[in-house]
């Protein structure tokens, strides 16, 4: 099969053997992968992400003196199977599929990993169990999306916001996108984006944006259309005593039941969900800052670098911070569908698609946010450029 | 009446005129005030704190150059009432009340400004709308610890942790048994504490700690008696398959719904809640580093430096980190009825008691983890050591 093989950074379409799916393994044609700003990340740093890796318990992450076929983000078509599977659709069948593979009991990511090749091929081998057939008659370029729709869907999930919670995503790439066209899906009333890049800030707004904004020149929390109602520590102090006094001069219920009213009273008022998918040193401590107090902050963008922040700030305000991280094979299964049932529209993402040749343009392209978002890999296509 | 007064970082007990209490307060006979290891921090460093604060929106916390009578965690008994109060106890009435009073709209940190006097002093002001009644003849040493007992009630209940998690506490100084006593007060089967200190370790153990670790010798995650089960990726991808794999091959039964199972089975392991109650840098990013995926972290201890942290490794195990402060008005008062309802025992955590002549070298003891916990102020004593 022709592949995009990358070694010491330096990409090369080379002919490869076909792979051969092992116990369990089903082999598919590709026909879209799409590029992820981790194989980005990966190609030029993949030996400080392998020792984070292995830091925390996976030993099979890719080096950079390794030869590795990228490329996570893939939908095929069923060509055969390997010993031990089910055999649940028939060749030809479109499917998606989850990007790890077990040989043997270890767990092995597909297309960052010399021990799994990935989407950059003309073949890709998947695990059975957690492959997906392609529902509705759903094109390959909308189907590729279901991985990175899936990041977005899960950090969605894991912030639990609520329909009248106010969402700031703050960066437009392909994941901050994701998350708002999810965000949308999941009914969110009020959605504001920011981005330097006119660009994103533009197809911020094709993913469903209520308001963006330029960070530049304007403040995300000032550009909300709900006004926020706990500005500082006075406004929660003020907050508690009204309650309590009001609370205190109602006659005939016993005190303590107004103890527990307040309580729940307490309890109530949300703040704001803030989604960090810039993924640079001094964002998370940037929105600690400028963050009203009681924020839920979700770390979706991945800061590599060792990052500096004021515990302090935090605890005065409340904050919760929660990272995240991939999927779990409901969301996958979720996502798809969502996609398939036009529950949620990937199109504003797509940017561009390019054959194996034109992949190494392509990664140079997207260094730049002013033209593209996603791009995708067809492997019969000769395109060259995105 | 007499106070402590610290001006500078010094003490000196004076005479000051008898507090007034304005429209909603109530003049209250100090009985004990602890002293909280925020007193110790703030005569010191005082400015800093003032700092943040006012970035977070308190204009009023104590200043270096002020004179200021501290003292927050008080009982006492009800002398008189301002204008615009509803009387609601009779002279005499034992009483706790949270440390805030409102001059005008403005509130004010009992015991943290110069705007509000605080509890090292014969008398205190409070305001009557956040004042509890003191029941079932709950002695004053007791009452005087609904303060530091409701901060730890408040980390547990952030916290949502469930009985059957384990709870590791690291640091047992009076907030981290205070959190210990509260997690075992809400069922919590599992507590692991972990201490430097011979003393604290003891504390610890008569706080209802299940396990203690000195972390010089011994790491709490290897100490707990749970073993926990997912120790890095890899147990979390062989998790996922394990799910994927054993659902996939149930006849019979929709394949989507499979999925939806497997979702909610991924929902279900939940990793350990750690309590930070050290607050010194470094503390978080090494908990980012020692604990497995899934952690729930719970900030407590106030760190008021710059902090560094590795923001990847916290996604790579999809931490949570809550940052905590203070409590509510019905966590307030569900600590005082659990320690008047013999619910929770505060009694470990007091280690001596000293008069106004004695707070200055009750500070100086306090410094050291060796001796002391929680020291408690009787105004009216003429005891100089703890």
């Amino acid at each position: 099969m022709r592949a995009a093989v990358v070694t010491k950074g330096e990409f090369r379409v080379e002919d490869l053997p076909t792979p051969v799916p092992g116990t369990g393994q089903v082999l598919v044609n590709v026909t879209r992968c799409g590029i992820c700003g981790s194989d980005l990340h990966a190609r030029l740093h993949c030996d400080e992400l392998a020792d984070l890796a292995a830091a925390t318990g996976y030993d099979n992450f890719m080096r950079s003196g390794q030869s590795i076929v990228l490329g996570h983000e893939f939908t095929g078509d069923i060509v055969e199977y390997g010993p031990g599977t089910r055999r649940r659709w028939q060749t030809g069948t479109p499917v998606v599929a989850m990007p790890i593979v077990r040989q043997g009991r270890a767990p092995q990511l597909t297309g960052l990993s010399a021990a799994a090749s990935g989407g950059y091929a003309e073949q890709v081998v998947v695990q059975e169990s957690v492959t997906l057939a392609v529902p509705n008659g759903l094109s390959a370029d909308h189907a590729a999306l279901t991985e990175p729709m899936a990041v977005g869907w899960h950090a969605v999930r894991r912030s639990r916001i609520g329909k009248g919670q106010t969402a700031f995503v703050i960066g437009c790439g392909p994941i901050g996108l994701a998350v708002i066209s999810m965000l949308k899906a999941a009914g969110v009333r009020t959605v504001v984006a920011s981005d330097f890049s006119p660009r994103r800030r533009e197809l911020a707004t094709r993913c469903g944006a209520d308001v963006v904004v330029d960070p530049g020149t304007e403040s995300p929390w000032g550009a909300s259309p709900k006004k926020i109602r706990i500005n500082g520590a006075n406004d929660l102090l003020n907050l508690a005593f009204d309650a309590m006094d009001k609370l205190t001069r109602v006659p005939g219920v016993p005190w303590w039941y107004l103890f527990r009213a307040a309580h729940t009273f307490q309890q109530g008022p949300a703040g704001p969900v803030v989604f960090e998918c810039v993924g640079v040193p001094g964002m998370i401590d940037q929105i600690l800052t400028d963050a009203p107090p009681m924020t839920r902050v979700v770390v979706v963008g991945v800061c590599m670098q060792t990052d500096t922040f004021h515990p302090a700030t935090a605890i005065n305000k409340e904050i919760d911070v929660r990272f995240v991280l991939g999927y779990d094979p409901g969301e996958f299964r979720d996502t798809l569908h969502m996609i398939a049932d036009g529950k949620v529209d990937p199109s504003p993402l797509i940017t561009g698609t390019v054959g194996l040749d034109g992949i190494d343009t392509a990664f140079t392209t997207l260094a730049s946010p002013e033209h593209h978002a996603k791009i995708l890999v067809d492997p019969r296509s000769d395109r060259t450029t995105p």
